[in-house]
């Protein structure tokens, strides 16, 4: 039997757009072998400065595209002009997009309605204003938009590959009511706390742990960058906006930085790291409070569906409670809801890192491969 | 514009069927609505000694069908009649098993084969005799059947509603590596354990508490049928083969049993419970030597894939371990794979009762509906 096509895109070929184009491979030989066949042909690999793409749409060869790019790219035209010439493939086509471009994000409602479906970690998307997030999914098939659009999954865009988002959808999908979402949504800040108040003590000064968190790779090359809290608040923006809340943006609710107020001016990262030990006796502060009722101190995001309330920032925990109890850069995200009653229904592992990421996409899109079958 | 139709049959109407049919409701309002709406049509409803079937497929009332059934079913004709009736329904069909009913179970090679799609929680299905289960995916259109055959879906049958069969499915679809499984399967051996040896100590007698969690409705009518360790040598046969080890029957790899030698042929579940406690000083020596290493006993199944160990039974935890620190009847499971190294993907949550259940199974023929769309 001849193998059904489908046309893969991917934008942006960083750690997660790597560790997709492995994964992808894999992919390949497995849906090739399968009953009846299908041929998942990457026909456009694209990144800031150099695009490739194959205007036959022959195969483009997963394993050496990235240096296949490097080395024949042209300089990429505008990404209209790009999804022109994607919608001339010969059948259905797939955008990968790994980038956390705001730009591209704005384009996807145009690019759904052009029939193509797009998988993607890129948070910019769903997290910003809600006039983006009800354009793109009253264009989306799956969601009010034409059956002849394409779908559209993001599951790596809240704890990366754990199934975070498809698990929410399915409580909301077949009627359960969400009460309650909580947990440590960001692997810099769960290993930053996990680090500075370990239950049962110890762990060094705030500034001493997050100099050591970005020694180990694990903040923004500007460690501010996680420490105002916007990541987690986008998160949080899109697991509310899936339970039910029409959030406006990440900034329309509290949201606590762990950033001084004197330094959020300072002129570098650097700079930052070397007056925030100026501030420790602030954050000890916090810590020793919590220690005296015996509890920790973590940086958690919420969501209250009845009130309507989302926050994000430092609360205290018993040392019993799971949250505490998280070992290294893991997230943990809970579900109280009504037919999970008293005891949450919870999800915790690797919320960040190439690989994991990489699997939430690929695992999106084998969810649209086989709605396009 | 019109509706597209789904028919949809459900044998089984205890606890979770009664559960499922108030979620299917749910779900007909919900599909009712999306674009393009999808008529969801209830056209059988079938319990041991009743069936009532809709010969023009007409829809029943999914609100009284219950009842509808008491008052106006037929004795059921044989089930190979039944599927043959609804084969002849003017579209796609899915059979909703809700019963333990392993007859039943040997026949889904048949029905896939006739383009009905299954979703169901009967663990007997996929937990027998391999050849059974070799013969279930390679009649399923997403096993290696045709892809005129019906889809089977069956994520309650392990850890109910939590998404425990398609995170795995996931990894290994995706190129990750599972290394090894494990975890607490079974929400009576849950309550039992964590009630018997709480962190932090205390506890009942382990008789007493089995008799406590009969009193609750946790256990079996006869509470050696959770005691044998079966239910959970069936979750396990089910994991490993989805992780790729052809695991024969749940009677081919060391299980534990909790029932003492000398009360297996005790009469009656009653009588077991009276002569139980005879052996509790068995079960207490095994709680001394866990505490006097700083660890808690809990009935675990594990399977180790690169090694192909399945196992069930007993093992001590640190009292600091995320499988110690459980509470009520939850369930918890741990996926070690390449990808999340040293700190597994953990779900954890109500793994029994009728609403989570359902809802597993009401999931999964929303992915059925899609498929099929």
């Amino acid at each position: 039997m001849s193998a059904k096509q489908v046309f893969v895109a991917v934008i942006g070929l960083g750690g997660v757009g790597k560790a997709f184009l492995s994964q992808l491979s894999f992919l390949q030989q497995r849906l090739s072998k399968q009953n009846p066949p299908i041929d998942l042909r990457l026909v456009l690999a694209r990144r800031s400065t150099k695009q490739l793409f194959s205007s036959n749409f022959e195969p483009l060869n997963v394993q050496t595209v990235a240096q296949d790019l490097d080395k024949n790219g042209s300089p990429p035209p505008p990404f209209n002009e790009t999804f022109g010439q994607l919608a001339r493939a010969p059948g259905k086509v797939v955008l990968v997009d790994n980038t956390s471009d705001q730009g591209l994000a704005s384009l996807y409602p145009m690019v759904l309605q052009r029939g193509i479906s797009i998988v993607t970690p890129n948070k910019k998307a769903f997290s910003d204003k809600y006039d983006l997030w009800h354009s793109i999914f009253s264009s989306a098939a799956n969601g009010t938009g034409s059956p002849s659009n394409g779908y559209i999954f993001h599951e790596s865009t809240v704890g990366a590959g754990l199934p975070v988002i498809s698990s929410l959808k399915e409580l909301v999908e077949t009627g359960d009511e969400v009460a309650k979402i909580e947990g440590v949504f960001s692997g810099t800040m769960s290993f930053l706390f996990n680090s500075f108040q370990p239950v049962g003590g110890g762990g060094g000064t705030f500034a001493a742990e997050v100099k050591k968190a970005k020694g180990l790779g694990y903040t923004e090359p500007d460690a501010r960058d996680d420490l105002n809290g916007l990541d987690v608040a986008r998160k949080l923006t899109i697991l509310a906006r899936i339970a039910g809340l029409p959030v406006e943006s990440p900034t329309s609710f509290p949201v606590q930085s762990l950033i001084p107020k004197d330094l959020e001016s300072a002129q570098s990262g650097d700079d930052f790291l070397e007056k925030l030990p100026q501030f420790d006796s602030e954050m000890e502060k916090i810590k020793d409070e919590a220690s005296k009722e015996g509890k920790v101190v973590r940086f958690v995001g919420s969501i209250d569906v009845a009130s309507k309330q989302v926050k994000v920032g430092l609360e205290k925990f018993d040392v019993s409670h799971p949250i505490a109890a998280l070992k290294g850069s893991d997230n943990i995200i809970s579900f109280y809801t009504k037919r999970y009653g008293s005891n949450p229904l919870i999800i915790q592992g690797a919320g960040a890192g190439g690989d994991v990421t990489a699997m939430g996409v690929t695992g999106d899109l084998l969810k649209v491969v086989r709605m396009l079958q």
